[in-house]
């Protein structure tokens, strides 16, 4: 029996208040409206800058929540007006909208979408929410909301993808991996022959590790203090793997040391104001290039000004630069093409039900990207 | 009578000790050794960077020192190998060299020549200086010494320019107009039809206006404290120019309520971690580029990580990204071919003697540009 036009009854892992755990309930998900599509969620990522976003006390989330943002699924029901998708299509979920019209989406250097801001309200265009629990309103996250088994997201923050794409694994171009490869490829624009560090290797650093290749860099050095991490980095593309603990000097000095003159592109995939000066203190002192990727959420960097002095570069990213619905459409084929692999990046799978359980594997670095099956 | 192969006995400004006065005194000036050049100096501008490194603390030069570094004068005479210039050739000194072997010479995308460390023992090549003064050996500075009727420089510090170029103006490709000018076009890269503001009216800010025109800027906003200053830069190209002191608004608010968006290009040219802050903040939240050009001596900046976060970048630059002598050289005909004026940045030109009141009206922000001839 059809579900369009009705509401769905399903699963859906809702935090009812900041610092407790997920909590399995059944949720209501109302029928789109105007210009929303809801999706059956099909496999949705555990992101580390989500995780922060719980811990950080300065994040203004309304609760309950239904949170997840980087996601894969089928679509349910289209709204009124809506044009590029239909129900059946495979679909990924943007936290990151492209709505073709503002300015940001008109220059072709920019890929901030002016309607990212109606994710702050944590509701849709209309003011309200789709969700409901228990009687009460659940708010929406980031655009997506996508621990639930359904979902209803803005027309803008879908993207259609290739037909026969596995979702349990692309599910990463939703996020993690378009983050880190474009922050290479677009935001550092890492150059052929050149050495490129990568401080933090969880999913995000990996895609980095698999951007800078991609680009030609002749050297890619992986930093961690999780030696565990090394074997994975140097399967995506890592040239060599280094562990701060293990000397005496700063590690800014250590790269130095190995490359004579520092690096030509560093990423801080961690999020930690120390690490970010260690990352732009690890550059070339005159034409380096550092990308933060890791999310800096209410906190404040401490920069020595003489690190900018000779010529460094500091950059942010969102999304690594992609315009969010072309792009996503773009990687997935590209992955179908066998441009990149996302497999590695994957090492747990695990029902929706046992999220507290994926918490707890990213926590203690135990899992890469562990893929939530709703 | 021929002074070449001689000890030169003349008039320098001589800093005894930090924090007191310039001195004028005799002192003797050696001839140059091999791969030195002696140069008479014509006229020697006084640099904001310069300044606020004499109150750096924590600046570790040598005294008694000859400072200045902003010059352009004719050669005296040659050490042994001096191939590229001879006596009677019009020259700007450079504070950065540029060796042409090292690997930031070979790299085109580089410019901070590692001989420039050179100038850190503040003594020639061979561990001696080439000036005297009341029996005890004096300092180099910046590889350049230029508060000096005669100074001795090595080759690669040393830029050829034309034979009718005027010194007195010239001088400021030496330093402060490259600095600003590169900021723009170098560092920033401006594009045609953007929004630029340039933070600091000073020599070095009219110069970065001067770029941001010549790269087809559409908006040029000054921003700076002192009123006195808007007139000079709207003649050099701003578009408008505003005082912060005029606003109960922090400056960045201020200026995107003028823009909309925030400005796609900002420099900051006072070198105060606050402003550097707000300059960032000013910018284009995802595509916008501040470029740090003021001195940030001793200073830790702190910034907020979520200016970061959407894709923001923040970068420094040294002489304006320009390779010193090939580009100087070029610069000095470009002025020449009047593409650009540096007229406007000269506001008082005083004898060496009254190098303390040159100091004065700078630190009062009574002049632009003060050139002083020795």
């Amino acid at each position: 029996m059809s579900t369009i036009g009705k509401v769905i009854r399903c699963r859906a892992a809702i935090l009812w208040k900041p610092g407790v755990q997920f909590s399995i309930e059944e949720v209501e998900v109302a029928p789109p409206k105007a210009k929303e599509v809801r999706i059956k969620i099909v496999a949705t990522g555990l992101c580390g800058s989500e995780m922060k976003m719980l811990e950080n006390e300065t994040s203004h989330y309304h609760y309950p929540i239904i949170m997840g943002h980087e996601a894969a699924g089928i679509v349910e029901s289209v709204g009124e007006g809506v044009s590029t998708v239909k129900t059946g299509d495979k679909v990924i979920t943007l936290f990151l909208p492209q709505c073709g019209e503002c300015a940001s989406c008109l220059n072709p250097g920019d890929n901030l979408c002016i309607q990212i801001k109606q994710s702050k309200s944590s509701l849709m265009s209309d003011g309200t929410s789709r969700f409901t629990c228990k009687g009460k309103p659940v708010y929406h996250f980031a655009n997506t909301s996508t621990f639930s088994e359904y979902t209803v997201i803005k027309e803008i923050s879908v993207a259609k993808i290739d037909a026969v794409a596995p979702l349990e694994k692309v599910c990463l171009v939703s996020c993690g991996f378009s983050t880190g490869y474009g922050a290479a490829i677009n935001t550092a624009k890492v150059t052929p022959g050149s050495t490129c560090a990568v401080f933090g290797l969880g999913g995000v650093g990996l895609s980095v590790i698999i951007g800078c290749k991609a680009a030609g860099a002749a050297r890619i050095i992986g930093v961690d203090i999780n030696k565990d991490k090394f074997e994975k980095a140097k399967e995506v593309g890592a040239t060599e793997c280094i562990n701060p603990q293990d000397f005496k000097k700063p590690i800014q000095e250590v790269l130095f040391d190995m490359t004579g003159a520092g690096v030509d592109f560093c990423f801080e995939v961690i999020g930690n104001p120390e690490t970010v000066e260690a990352a732009l203190a690890s550059c070339n002192e005159s034409h380096g290039v550092c990308v933060i990727v890791g999310l800096l959420a209410g906190v404040q960097l401490n920069i020595s000004g003489w690190l900018f002095l000779s010529g460094r570069s500091l950059k942010g990213t969102v999304f690594g630069g992609w315009k969010s619905r072309e792009s996503a459409s773009k990687l997935v084929s590209d992955y179908m093409a066998k441009k990149f692999n996302l497999d590695p990046l994957i090492t747990h799978t695990l029902n929706l039900d046992k999220i507290s359980e994926a918490v707890e594997l990213m926590k203690t670095g135990k899992c890469i990207r562990c893929i939530l099956l709703p």
